[in-house]
Protein backbone atom coordinates (compact mmCIF):
# COMPACT_ATOMS: atom_id res chain seq x y z
CA UNK A 1 0.00 0.00 0.00
CA UNK A 2 1.58 3.64 -0.89
CA UNK A 3 1.83 5.99 1.68
CA UNK A 4 -1.09 8.69 1.78
CA UNK A 5 0.27 12.27 0.32
CA UNK A 6 -0.72 13.96 3.39
CA UNK A 7 1.58 11.48 5.91
CA UNK A 8 4.51 13.04 6.25
CA UNK A 9 7.79 11.50 6.72
CA UNK A 10 8.99 12.91 10.22
CA UNK A 11 12.75 13.85 10.64
CA UNK A 12 12.07 12.99 14.29
CA UNK A 13 9.65 9.89 15.56
CA UNK A 14 6.04 11.25 16.55
CA UNK A 15 3.52 9.64 17.65
CA UNK A 16 0.98 8.63 14.04
CA UNK A 17 -2.14 10.59 15.68
CA UNK A 18 0.13 13.87 15.68
CA UNK A 19 2.18 12.92 11.84
CA UNK A 20 -0.75 11.94 10.37
CA UNK A 21 -3.29 14.93 11.20
CA UNK A 22 -4.07 16.76 8.17
CA UNK A 23 -7.42 18.85 7.11
CA UNK A 24 -9.43 17.35 4.36
CA UNK A 25 -12.05 18.61 2.30
CA UNK A 26 -13.57 15.78 1.17
CA UNK A 27 -15.79 14.63 3.78
CA UNK A 28 -18.02 10.72 3.55
CA UNK A 29 -21.35 12.50 3.04
CA UNK A 30 -22.77 8.64 4.20
CA UNK A 31 -20.78 8.55 7.28
CA UNK A 32 -21.81 10.15 10.29
CA UNK A 33 -19.89 10.86 13.71
CA UNK A 34 -21.28 8.50 15.96
CA UNK A 35 -22.34 10.90 19.30
CA UNK A 36 -20.05 8.67 21.59
CA UNK A 37 -16.94 9.39 19.45
CA UNK A 38 -18.06 13.23 19.14
CA UNK A 39 -18.04 12.93 23.25
CA UNK A 40 -14.60 11.21 23.08
CA UNK A 41 -13.14 14.39 21.22
CA UNK A 42 -14.79 16.68 23.54
CA UNK A 43 -13.39 15.03 26.61
CA UNK A 44 -9.77 14.79 24.82
CA UNK A 45 -10.49 18.73 24.71
CA UNK A 46 -11.64 19.06 28.22
CA UNK A 47 -8.46 17.88 29.94
CA UNK A 48 -6.48 20.34 28.03
CA UNK A 49 -4.13 23.12 30.01
CA UNK A 50 -5.21 26.71 30.55
CA UNK A 51 -4.13 29.68 32.00
CA UNK A 52 -5.31 29.50 36.00
CA UNK A 53 -7.58 26.33 34.88
CA UNK A 54 -10.21 28.86 33.20
CA UNK A 55 -11.61 26.79 30.66
CA UNK A 56 -12.09 29.29 28.57
CA UNK A 57 -13.30 27.24 25.81
CA UNK A 58 -16.69 26.39 24.45
CA UNK A 59 -18.30 24.43 21.60
CA UNK A 60 -21.51 24.48 19.80
CA UNK A 61 -22.26 21.28 17.58
CA UNK A 62 -24.03 21.29 14.95
CA UNK A 63 -25.59 18.46 12.11
CA UNK A 64 -28.31 17.38 9.70
CA UNK A 65 -29.90 15.67 11.16
CA UNK A 66 -29.21 16.43 15.20
CA UNK A 67 -30.16 20.00 14.82
CA UNK A 68 -30.93 21.20 11.19
CA UNK A 69 -31.99 24.80 11.32
CA UNK A 70 -28.71 25.57 13.35
CA UNK A 71 -26.68 23.81 11.08
CA UNK A 72 -27.79 25.46 7.58
CA UNK A 73 -27.60 29.07 9.59
CA UNK A 74 -24.17 27.93 10.77
CA UNK A 75 -23.20 26.50 6.98
CA UNK A 76 -24.83 29.81 5.24
CA UNK A 77 -22.20 31.84 7.84
CA UNK A 78 -19.14 30.22 6.15
CA UNK A 79 -17.50 32.06 2.78
CA UNK A 80 -18.33 30.63 -0.74
CA UNK A 81 -15.34 29.00 -1.13
CA UNK A 82 -16.02 26.88 2.35
CA UNK A 83 -19.52 26.32 1.78
CA UNK A 84 -18.59 24.37 -1.46
CA UNK A 85 -17.12 21.57 0.41
CA UNK A 86 -17.89 22.16 3.94
CA UNK A 87 -21.93 20.87 3.10
CA UNK A 88 -20.39 17.02 2.96
CA UNK A 89 -18.97 17.02 6.71
CA UNK A 90 -21.61 15.39 8.98
CA UNK A 91 -21.00 17.92 11.50
CA UNK A 92 -19.72 21.75 12.22
CA UNK A 93 -18.54 22.83 15.35
CA UNK A 94 -18.45 26.33 16.42
CA UNK A 95 -16.11 27.49 19.07
CA UNK A 96 -16.14 30.35 21.15
CA UNK A 97 -13.90 31.90 23.42
CA UNK A 98 -14.29 33.95 27.11
CA UNK A 99 -11.85 36.50 26.48
CA UNK A 100 -12.70 37.84 29.96
CA UNK A 101 -10.93 35.75 33.08
CA UNK A 102 -14.18 34.56 35.32
CA UNK A 103 -12.32 35.40 38.54
CA UNK A 104 -11.56 39.32 37.59
CA UNK A 105 -13.51 40.48 34.74
CA UNK A 106 -9.67 41.03 33.13
CA UNK A 107 -9.21 40.44 29.94
CA UNK A 108 -7.98 37.14 29.49
CA UNK A 109 -4.65 37.31 27.01
CA UNK A 110 -4.05 33.48 26.98
CA UNK A 111 -8.12 32.88 25.97
CA UNK A 112 -7.40 32.32 22.25
CA UNK A 113 -3.46 30.62 22.87
CA UNK A 114 -5.97 28.08 25.27
CA UNK A 115 -8.31 27.49 22.69
CA UNK A 116 -5.46 26.42 20.56
CA UNK A 117 -4.55 24.07 22.99
CA UNK A 118 -7.38 22.33 23.66
CA UNK A 119 -8.78 22.05 19.58
CA UNK A 120 -5.20 20.43 19.24
CA UNK A 121 -6.17 17.70 22.25
CA UNK A 122 -9.36 17.39 20.28
CA UNK A 123 -8.24 16.85 16.89
CA UNK A 124 -5.30 13.99 17.71
CA UNK A 125 -7.89 12.42 19.72
CA UNK A 126 -10.07 12.63 16.40
CA UNK A 127 -7.01 11.42 14.17
CA UNK A 128 -6.35 8.25 16.43
CA UNK A 129 -9.81 7.15 15.76
CA UNK A 130 -9.19 7.63 11.81
CA UNK A 131 -11.67 10.94 12.08
CA UNK A 132 -10.78 14.11 10.50
CA UNK A 133 -10.94 18.07 11.25
CA UNK A 134 -11.10 20.71 9.11
CA UNK A 135 -10.36 24.10 10.69
CA UNK A 136 -12.03 27.47 9.18
CA UNK A 137 -11.37 30.96 9.86
CA UNK A 138 -13.12 31.82 6.33
CA UNK A 139 -16.79 32.45 8.16
CA UNK A 140 -18.90 35.58 9.19
CA UNK A 141 -18.60 35.79 13.14
CA UNK A 142 -21.58 37.63 13.77
CA UNK A 143 -23.51 35.42 11.55
CA UNK A 144 -21.88 32.50 13.30
CA UNK A 145 -22.70 33.90 16.86
CA UNK A 146 -26.14 34.30 15.78
CA UNK A 147 -26.79 31.40 14.22
CA UNK A 148 -25.60 28.94 17.38
CA UNK A 149 -26.99 32.07 19.56
CA UNK A 150 -23.31 32.59 21.15
CA UNK A 151 -23.72 34.79 24.13
CA UNK A 152 -21.92 38.47 23.61
CA UNK A 153 -19.09 37.58 26.01
CA UNK A 154 -17.93 34.80 23.84
CA UNK A 155 -15.79 35.38 20.78
CA UNK A 156 -16.30 32.93 18.03
CA UNK A 157 -12.61 31.16 17.02
CA UNK A 158 -13.22 28.84 14.12
CA UNK A 159 -15.60 26.71 12.73
CA UNK A 160 -14.42 23.46 12.57
CA UNK A 161 -15.95 20.33 9.98
CA UNK A 162 -15.65 17.27 11.43
CA UNK A 163 -16.28 13.44 10.06
CA UNK A 164 -14.61 10.69 8.09
CA UNK A 165 -12.18 11.79 5.06
CA UNK A 166 -14.24 11.11 1.80
CA UNK A 167 -13.27 11.03 -2.12
CA UNK A 168 -11.37 13.80 -3.16
CA UNK A 169 -12.99 13.88 -6.90
CA UNK A 170 -16.53 14.50 -5.06
CA UNK A 171 -15.24 18.00 -4.73
CA UNK A 172 -16.64 20.88 -7.21
CA UNK A 173 -13.65 23.27 -6.98
CA UNK A 174 -10.56 21.56 -9.03
CA UNK A 175 -8.52 23.47 -6.90
CA UNK A 176 -9.82 21.74 -3.96
CA UNK A 177 -9.48 18.48 -5.51
CA UNK A 178 -5.72 19.17 -6.51
CA UNK A 179 -5.11 20.82 -2.83
CA UNK A 180 -6.58 17.47 -1.22
CA UNK A 181 -3.19 15.44 -2.69
CA UNK A 182 -0.73 17.98 -2.61
CA UNK A 183 2.16 16.91 0.65
CA UNK A 184 1.76 19.07 3.76
CA UNK A 185 5.10 21.46 3.88
CA UNK A 186 6.58 22.67 7.23
CA UNK A 187 9.47 24.73 7.90
CA UNK A 188 12.92 22.64 9.27
CA UNK A 189 13.04 22.73 13.01
CA UNK A 190 16.30 24.48 12.59
CA UNK A 191 13.73 27.81 11.31
CA UNK A 192 12.11 28.20 14.42
CA UNK A 193 13.72 26.38 17.09
CA UNK A 194 17.18 28.27 18.42
CA UNK A 195 19.51 27.06 21.69
CA UNK A 196 20.09 29.55 23.69
CA UNK A 197 19.51 32.84 21.92
CA UNK A 198 17.37 33.48 18.84
CA UNK A 199 19.73 33.71 15.37
CA UNK A 200 18.18 35.37 12.81
CA UNK A 201 16.98 33.48 9.64
CA UNK B 1 -0.46 0.18 42.04
CA UNK B 2 -2.47 3.24 43.32
CA UNK B 3 -3.50 5.72 40.38
CA UNK B 4 -1.36 8.66 40.17
CA UNK B 5 -3.63 11.45 41.76
CA UNK B 6 -3.08 13.43 38.40
CA UNK B 7 -4.37 11.04 36.29
CA UNK B 8 -8.12 11.17 35.83
CA UNK B 9 -10.74 8.68 34.99
CA UNK B 10 -12.02 10.29 31.93
CA UNK B 11 -16.23 10.54 31.51
CA UNK B 12 -15.06 9.18 27.68
CA UNK B 13 -12.27 7.13 26.35
CA UNK B 14 -9.13 9.27 25.45
CA UNK B 15 -5.34 8.58 24.77
CA UNK B 16 -3.07 8.47 27.78
CA UNK B 17 -1.05 10.42 26.00
CA UNK B 18 -3.51 13.43 26.76
CA UNK B 19 -5.15 12.00 29.84
CA UNK B 20 -2.17 11.73 31.57
CA UNK B 21 -0.76 15.42 30.70
CA UNK B 22 -0.14 16.95 33.87
CA UNK B 23 1.99 20.36 34.70
CA UNK B 24 4.37 19.52 37.71
CA UNK B 25 6.45 21.93 39.42
CA UNK B 26 8.51 18.95 40.90
CA UNK B 27 11.46 18.04 38.06
CA UNK B 28 13.90 15.09 38.40
CA UNK B 29 17.02 17.59 38.98
CA UNK B 30 19.54 14.66 38.42
CA UNK B 31 17.84 13.45 34.54
CA UNK B 32 18.16 15.71 31.83
CA UNK B 33 15.80 15.74 28.64
CA UNK B 34 18.14 13.96 26.06
CA UNK B 35 18.79 16.27 22.87
CA UNK B 36 17.18 13.44 20.27
CA UNK B 37 14.17 13.32 22.44
CA UNK B 38 13.54 17.36 22.56
CA UNK B 39 14.09 17.02 18.91
CA UNK B 40 10.82 14.53 18.83
CA UNK B 41 8.64 17.15 20.73
CA UNK B 42 9.54 20.56 18.15
CA UNK B 43 8.76 17.56 15.24
CA UNK B 44 5.51 16.96 16.93
CA UNK B 45 4.53 21.21 17.30
CA UNK B 46 6.10 21.32 13.60
CA UNK B 47 2.97 19.45 11.97
CA UNK B 48 0.29 21.48 13.72
CA UNK B 49 -2.03 23.32 11.88
CA UNK B 50 -2.10 26.81 11.48
CA UNK B 51 -3.61 29.81 9.47
CA UNK B 52 -2.54 29.66 6.16
CA UNK B 53 0.12 27.48 7.23
CA UNK B 54 1.78 30.52 8.67
CA UNK B 55 3.69 28.51 11.33
CA UNK B 56 3.87 31.49 13.56
CA UNK B 57 5.71 29.45 16.32
CA UNK B 58 9.26 30.00 17.55
CA UNK B 59 10.99 28.55 20.60
CA UNK B 60 13.80 28.97 21.91
CA UNK B 61 15.84 26.40 24.45
CA UNK B 62 18.04 26.89 27.23
CA UNK B 63 19.72 24.50 29.87
CA UNK B 64 22.02 25.48 32.34
CA UNK B 65 25.03 22.67 30.20
CA UNK B 66 23.33 23.44 27.04
CA UNK B 67 23.08 27.33 27.26
CA UNK B 68 24.30 28.36 30.85
CA UNK B 69 23.77 32.38 30.39
CA UNK B 70 20.74 32.56 28.40
CA UNK B 71 19.17 29.73 31.17
CA UNK B 72 20.05 31.63 33.80
CA UNK B 73 18.69 34.49 32.30
CA UNK B 74 15.54 33.29 31.35
CA UNK B 75 15.21 32.04 34.64
CA UNK B 76 15.27 35.38 36.52
CA UNK B 77 12.54 36.69 34.16
CA UNK B 78 10.00 34.53 36.44
CA UNK B 79 8.35 35.63 39.16
CA UNK B 80 9.39 34.31 42.58
CA UNK B 81 6.89 31.87 43.07
CA UNK B 82 8.17 30.27 39.53
CA UNK B 83 11.52 30.68 40.19
CA UNK B 84 11.06 28.45 43.26
CA UNK B 85 10.99 25.45 41.83
CA UNK B 86 11.93 25.98 37.70
CA UNK B 87 15.36 26.00 39.02
CA UNK B 88 15.24 22.08 39.22
CA UNK B 89 13.95 21.80 34.93
CA UNK B 90 16.86 20.74 32.97
CA UNK B 91 15.11 22.71 30.30
CA UNK B 92 13.24 25.88 30.20
CA UNK B 93 11.81 27.34 26.81
CA UNK B 94 10.75 30.50 25.67
CA UNK B 95 7.81 30.35 23.09
CA UNK B 96 6.95 33.53 20.84
CA UNK B 97 4.83 33.81 18.26
CA UNK B 98 5.14 36.27 14.87
CA UNK B 99 2.29 38.63 15.50
CA UNK B 100 1.63 39.48 11.84
CA UNK B 101 1.26 37.79 8.78
CA UNK B 102 4.31 37.20 6.67
CA UNK B 103 2.56 37.18 3.27
CA UNK B 104 0.64 40.58 3.97
CA UNK B 105 1.96 42.30 7.06
CA UNK B 106 -1.56 42.36 8.65
CA UNK B 107 -1.99 41.40 12.13
CA UNK B 108 -2.53 37.67 12.25
CA UNK B 109 -5.74 36.97 14.37
CA UNK B 110 -4.84 33.18 14.88
CA UNK B 111 -1.46 33.31 15.80
CA UNK B 112 -1.72 32.94 19.18
CA UNK B 113 -4.41 30.22 18.81
CA UNK B 114 -1.90 28.45 16.80
CA UNK B 115 0.83 28.74 19.08
CA UNK B 116 -2.01 26.75 21.41
CA UNK B 117 -2.23 23.92 18.93
CA UNK B 118 1.51 24.02 18.41
CA UNK B 119 2.55 23.38 22.17
CA UNK B 120 -0.49 21.35 22.68
CA UNK B 121 1.26 18.72 20.17
CA UNK B 122 4.30 18.91 21.64
CA UNK B 123 2.84 18.85 24.95
CA UNK B 124 1.38 15.48 24.01
CA UNK B 125 4.05 14.07 22.68
CA UNK B 126 6.18 14.65 25.46
CA UNK B 127 3.92 12.91 27.81
CA UNK B 128 3.83 10.04 25.34
CA UNK B 129 7.30 9.58 26.22
CA UNK B 130 6.83 10.12 30.02
CA UNK B 131 8.39 13.93 29.99
CA UNK B 132 6.23 16.64 31.27
CA UNK B 133 5.79 20.35 30.76
CA UNK B 134 4.34 22.80 32.85
CA UNK B 135 3.85 26.32 31.41
CA UNK B 136 4.51 29.27 32.63
CA UNK B 137 2.67 32.71 32.12
CA UNK B 138 4.51 34.59 35.26
CA UNK B 139 7.17 35.88 33.60
CA UNK B 140 8.65 39.44 32.81
CA UNK B 141 8.33 39.36 28.91
CA UNK B 142 10.70 42.30 28.51
CA UNK B 143 13.26 40.08 30.66
CA UNK B 144 12.85 36.94 28.66
CA UNK B 145 12.54 38.80 25.29
CA UNK B 146 15.84 40.40 25.62
CA UNK B 147 17.10 37.37 28.02
CA UNK B 148 16.34 35.29 24.33
CA UNK B 149 17.38 37.75 21.86
CA UNK B 150 13.85 37.75 20.22
CA UNK B 151 13.27 40.46 17.79
CA UNK B 152 10.84 42.82 18.67
CA UNK B 153 8.73 41.65 15.67
CA UNK B 154 7.61 38.59 17.68
CA UNK B 155 5.91 38.32 21.18
CA UNK B 156 6.80 36.11 24.16
CA UNK B 157 4.16 33.65 25.13
CA UNK B 158 4.77 31.15 27.95
CA UNK B 159 7.72 29.76 29.41
CA UNK B 160 7.86 26.10 29.55
CA UNK B 161 9.44 24.26 32.07
CA UNK B 162 10.60 20.98 30.67
CA UNK B 163 12.26 17.41 32.36
CA UNK B 164 11.13 14.74 34.07
CA UNK B 165 8.35 14.67 37.20
CA UNK B 166 10.93 14.51 40.67
CA UNK B 167 9.71 14.20 44.10
CA UNK B 168 7.29 16.54 45.27
CA UNK B 169 8.64 16.73 48.57
CA UNK B 170 11.84 18.68 47.39
CA UNK B 171 10.11 21.45 46.60
CA UNK B 172 10.23 24.64 48.89
CA UNK B 173 7.02 25.91 49.05
CA UNK B 174 4.43 23.89 50.84
CA UNK B 175 1.28 25.19 49.21
CA UNK B 176 3.53 23.59 46.05
CA UNK B 177 3.88 20.53 48.00
CA UNK B 178 0.22 20.05 48.38
CA UNK B 179 -0.58 21.23 44.74
CA UNK B 180 1.42 18.77 43.25
CA UNK B 181 -0.95 16.11 44.93
CA UNK B 182 -4.42 17.56 43.73
CA UNK B 183 -6.51 15.67 41.49
CA UNK B 184 -7.00 17.86 38.53
CA UNK B 185 -10.50 19.62 37.87
CA UNK B 186 -12.05 20.05 35.24
CA UNK B 187 -15.81 21.65 34.02
CA UNK B 188 -18.11 18.67 32.84
CA UNK B 189 -18.91 18.31 28.94
CA UNK B 190 -22.70 19.49 29.47
CA UNK B 191 -21.16 22.87 30.67
CA UNK B 192 -19.12 23.81 27.52
CA UNK B 193 -20.38 21.62 24.74
CA UNK B 194 -23.74 22.76 23.02
CA UNK B 195 -26.24 21.12 20.76
CA UNK B 196 -27.25 23.51 17.87
CA UNK B 197 -27.33 26.70 19.75
CA UNK B 198 -25.97 27.81 22.97
CA UNK B 199 -27.54 27.13 26.56
CA UNK B 200 -27.61 29.16 29.18
CA UNK B 201 -25.26 27.54 32.38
Amino acid sequence: MSRHPKHPTPDHEILPAIGQRWSPRAFDVNRDVERADLLRLFEAARWAPSSFNEQPWRFVVTGPRLSPEPHARLLASLIGSNQAWAASAPVLVLSAVASTLARSGEQNELAWYDMGQAVAQMIVQATSMGISVRQMEGFDRNLAQAACHVPATFDPVVVMAIGYAGDPDALTSEKHRAQERQPRLRRAITDFVFDGVWEAK
